[in-house]
């Protein structure tokens, strides 16, 4: 271990609300940073793009717009990717790596989609290339997949990993207010975005389970990969009906390994009340793991957020800064050493919730079980109760463990049947 | 990265239950443990005691009653430490060490204790000495505190870190059993011993608070700094209370880091039902972290048990043989940095839950809250309710915030009180 008193100068592109963090951070912290990774880090070169121009935390650093100067600079031996999206993120990344300097990012959206291309480029070029942040915000989960539960046979990930529909799922659940209501409040808070559609839609917890998948499977998984469902279409019924059956709903990330192929998949489920992962409310996150070895564990905290999101990208930085004091290159690097089949969505297999709007009369039950029964659904249990709308009553079932496609097929004769009006929710239950 | 060919020669110390799960764990997941670590790891061989003889895991095995045999062998690189308890552990690990050996193990009771000597003496001989197993059993918990939160300055661990008192616990709360009927279901599930004293008094968790403060606060902590009071003394009856009022029981190992000196203690403490750790029941353990970045993050799952605790003890031996193989010499070592100093427990503050059973007339509540209020006792919330004794009641109070001292004075003068009959418990309310 080298004195305190070297210095490895790192870059940093962006200076929003991560890049922000990490620059609060590695100045607060200074003391604890560099006795813990045993050797200063010294944030030489700050990226910015025309809207940091005069931002307050760029006061007193030496900022610049060309990134060319940054790659140019042997000195600088880490650079720190937080602009976010994919241009010109990727590209940057690319070149810096191409340019002997280690990287450390917070960007999913790169990972998801060209997580091959960065990692045989760090081969390649025999740098780091360091991630925590992509997942689960200042939640430790990239490294423990990496160097602590790699003893075991991992054959499920389940996760919360975006803050913005947990917390709507979350007041829905608290105070039975709609979709529109919960989603204004969300913005208003500052949790949801004026195009919510990323979080709404799924499609940022889908790159997560990408990147999930990836690491625990060790086979690459990508954004394409994973199927996707949104919480746009969860109502307060379903919500109570959740509650009255045990169980409260949930988006999660479903990355799961056997025989069929890997399955990653985002939608809303079902999930019983005492899962670990039932309690986790708000924007809070957490990844819920299985392996043989060790059975369980989970990872929770703050998913998002400057501060915690920098916790996660400056320690990235510490543990690569401690290598290059030390002249010591030994890279995890890329962990998908096998290539693993996907299980189609219409392959895999749980259990159903699923509403439904029937006329009220004598012999609906026995013609919707037998649509269901003749498509290969089994039901574990069936609960009528009154609808708002007069002669009408809801049917609430649900099915045991069946194929996606099998639900499909039944979803399409239940439509045919004239006592059925609507069908009005299916979500999945997480029922091991 | 060098070959999957190349072997890692690794010895066993002991083939208890730990031991015997590091033999499971390295021959069923051979193949992803070779692909992760970039080499094979061969367990060349197992140091025996009179009780393993003849044991079935040890077959096919090549066993020895030798440890000289084994730390003069050069070919082994990593000693693998599960006999446990003090001697002839420690010996051995310094042995090993002495000898140019690797040590792994999750042995708790020597780190607590001589952890300082453990790591002087790898420094020494440039070792590595890892020990992820010894809090948690296969929770990831000592990795990511030396590796992941370290960008920030902690100030809480919380650590529900026994799973025979947190099962004991979360029985007397789902069923109103008493202590010495859930000890008994305890012992013959197999989930606590037949002399328990370690576990229901507190000294299994406090060893682990020792570990946990010595790394979060980067000071040595040994288990002689750990104060200690066990579940024995919780009733049913505070068990209620704590429900009524808004709580759980735990048994918390609990570090802070404050001005005023680094805080370990190991205690029952009524728990916020809301509070992250409140949900964790049965065996099951959980950590809960506070730092500046980050703010909070819990790592839960199983903290005991064969397999679990060697899914932490293989991925130890994984790392260090990925080290190995790429002859890197690169350990984080010690990291306690600092030495700050221990505050007392008399100067440790929590609020309280005191129960006491008094006469039932008027007058009493004002002088037993000017009792309090002459010790600088400033109390919360007062409860009175019927006792089972004739003319009696039981008055609950909450304390605010409030030095030990200024409780244990409360003690002495309610005490000397006529109208006070008996102090039935005081437990700490954790309330942050």
């Amino acid at each position: 271990m080298k004195s305190n008193e070297e210095v490895v100068k790192v870059a940093l592109l962006g200076s929003g609300t991560v890049g922000g963090g990490v620059i609060k951070v590695l100045k607060k912290n200074a003391d604890v940073i560099s006795q813990r990774a045993g050797v200063k880090i010294e944030l030489d070169k700050v990226l910015i793009i025309q809207s940091d121009v005069g931002k307050p935390i760029l006061e007193g650093l030496n900022t610049t717009f060309s990134f060319d100067e940054i790659i140019n600079d042997p000195e600088i031996k880490i650079v720190i990717e937080l602009i976010g999206g994919i241009k010109p993120a990727k590209d940057f990344m690319i070149k810096a790596m191409e340019h002997g300097k280690n990287v450390v990012t917070a960007n999913k959206d790169v990972i998801a989609q060209f997580g091959k291309e960065l990692f045989e480029t760090a081969e390649k070029y025999n740098v780091e290339f360091a991630f925590e942040a992509s997942v689960g915000g200042g939640i430790p989960i990239i490294r423990p997949l990496k160097e602590s539960l790699i003893a075991n046979h991992l054959t499920e990930v389940l996760g919360i990993v975006n803050g913005t529909t947990n917390y709507m799922l979350t007041k829905m659940s608290e105070n039975g207010a709609d979709y529109d209501t919960v989603l204004k409040e969300a913005q208003s808070m500052g949790f949801a975005e004026a195009n919510p559609a990323a979080d709404v839609e799924g499609l940022d917890a889908a790159r997560k389970a990408a990147i999930l998948a990836s690491l625990a499977f060790n086979s690459r998984v990508t954004l394409d990969d994973v199927y996707r469902e949104g919480i746009t279409k969860i109502t307060p019924a379903d919500i109570d009906y959740a509650k009255n059956l045990g169980y409260v709903v949930k988006l999660l990330a479903v990355c799961k390994d056997s025989e069929k192929g890997i399955e990653a998949r985002v939608h809303p489920v079902f999930l019983k009340k005492d899962h670990p992962l039932a309690s986790v409310s708000g924007v809070l996150n957490a990844i819920f793991v299985r392996g043989d070895a060790i059975n369980q564990a989970m990872f929770f905290g703050p998913g998002a957020g400057s501060l915690p999101t920098a916790s996660a990208v400056v320690s990235d930085i510490m543990n690569i800064a401690r290598k290059v004091s030390n002249d010591v290159n030994l890279h995890i690097g890329c962990t998908c050493f096998n290539q693993k089949q996907i299980c189609s969505i219409e392959d895999s297999e749980t259990s159903y919730y699923i509403r439904l709007l029937v006329d009220d009369k004598p012999g609906v039950l026995g013609a919707i079980a037998t649509a269901f029964g003749n498509c290969g659904v089994s039901l574990k249990s069936v609960v009528q109760t009154n609808a708002d709308e007069i002669d009408h009553a809801e049917i609430v079932v649900i099915t045991h463990k069946v194929k996606y496609k099998n639900i499909l097929d039944a979803e399409d004769s239940l439509k045919k049947l004239s006592v059925v009006d609507e069908i009005r929710n299916m979500i999945r239950v997480e029922s091991d």
